[in-house]
């Protein structure tokens, strides 16, 4: 891992800014963006844009700014996502169902995305050997051997709750270094492996404190 | 709103202590829990679980730690959680009649979990008039209607992309508070409105930084 010491809070706006210069390149002629701008669009303050930045390098110019194609392959370096990277998903019931679908469009939508839904996984004997969108679904014994073979990185966990940590136990086991966990548990993985926890009834939760509760009518 | 300056990164970690509690309410008999075991289970340090709680009061005793049902209690009235707090989802597709079944099951789990999925809607004839898992899918000249009605506070979006702003803007103009917004695009909405985006490839492409890209075999 480089730039070991960058905060996460850090690295979660990266994609963010990756997204504004993504959709300059396609709707604009424009060659350079201000941080004021880049700000605005990715709804960050220009000053902790160029604080963002500063620590991958010197990519601005003063009075010019950033120059979007430049900025754009340097962030995609830094993310890891210069080359297509090979993605999994264990859990294919409706939510992993529907996940795979929302995946596969917005990859066809956008080829340099460059993250891929390679693999499936279930442990349901009736979807093993099937296919969602295209893209097989294999046992869980068949873990250790899709990893290696397919070089996965990445896994985005939609197992229930009771299952994730046994789940996760086998990928981690086989050598998956990011997991996106969308079950409602606290998952255990060695220092090495990165989980991100995306736990819906969690935002849900954080949002109702936003929401005075005043009853209806 | 209370405690006007409380940063988003302290809300975010009460439901995570809420749901230690929760889970400890059920499995156990212990009538009170250190901040240490608190914030093994929760994932957070235990003076960072002190200094988060003391925004709010002193709920805990030196030496005893806290009342796991007292805390609860006060965690649920911080939150808004005491009691049942109505939730709309907008985007019946494939992800929103996921997130739909998911959220109905979870509700079903846990009674105490008091956000409840009461109105869906879509712009689709064929869908308007139908339910899924029990909740009915009404029109979008109905938002304004249901939210009033029905007291709608947050709005769970799982629109396409280019439509999710102009929705935004028929619940927001109808009053709804909370948005959870799945599509990829960042919404406007008023300061009043709260907006926690839930962007699983934002998610992807961060997990993606921590994953040094190795070509495979």
């Amino acid at each position: 891992m480089r730039w070991n010491k960058i905060s996460d809070a850090v690295i979660r706006r990266l994609p963010l800014y990756l997204r504004v210069l993504d959709d300059l390149a396609e709707e604009s002629e424009a060659e350079s963006i201000s941080s004021q701008e880049l700000g605005v669009r990715a709804g960050v303050g220009p000053a902790l844009v160029r604080k963002d930045l500063a620590w991958f390098g010197e990519f601005g110019k003063q009075g010019v700014g950033y120059e979007i194609g430049f900025l754009r392959d340097e962030l995609r370096k830094i993310l890891n996502l210069d080359s297509k990277l090979p993605v999994a998903l264990v859990g294919v019931g409706s939510l992993g169902s529907a996940l795979t679908r929302y995946h596969v469009r917005r990859f066809e939508e956008d080829a340099s995305f460059n993250l891929e839904l390679v693999a499936l996984f279930d442990n349901n004997l009736t979807k093993i050997g099937d296919s969602v969108e295209g893209i097989p679904v294999y046992g869980l014994e068949d873990i250790k051997h899709q990893v290696k073979e397919k070089g996965l990185k990445i896994v985005i966990v939609t197992v229930p709750a009771q299952s994730a940590q046994d789940v996760v136990n086998q990928f981690v086991d086989a050598g998956i270094q990011g997991i996106l966990n969308f079950a409602p548990v606290k998952l255990k993985a060695p220092d090495t492996v990165h989980v991100v926890n995306t736990d819906v009834s969690l935002e849900l939760q954080r949002l109702a404190y936003y929401v005075p509760s005043v009853s209806p009518n």
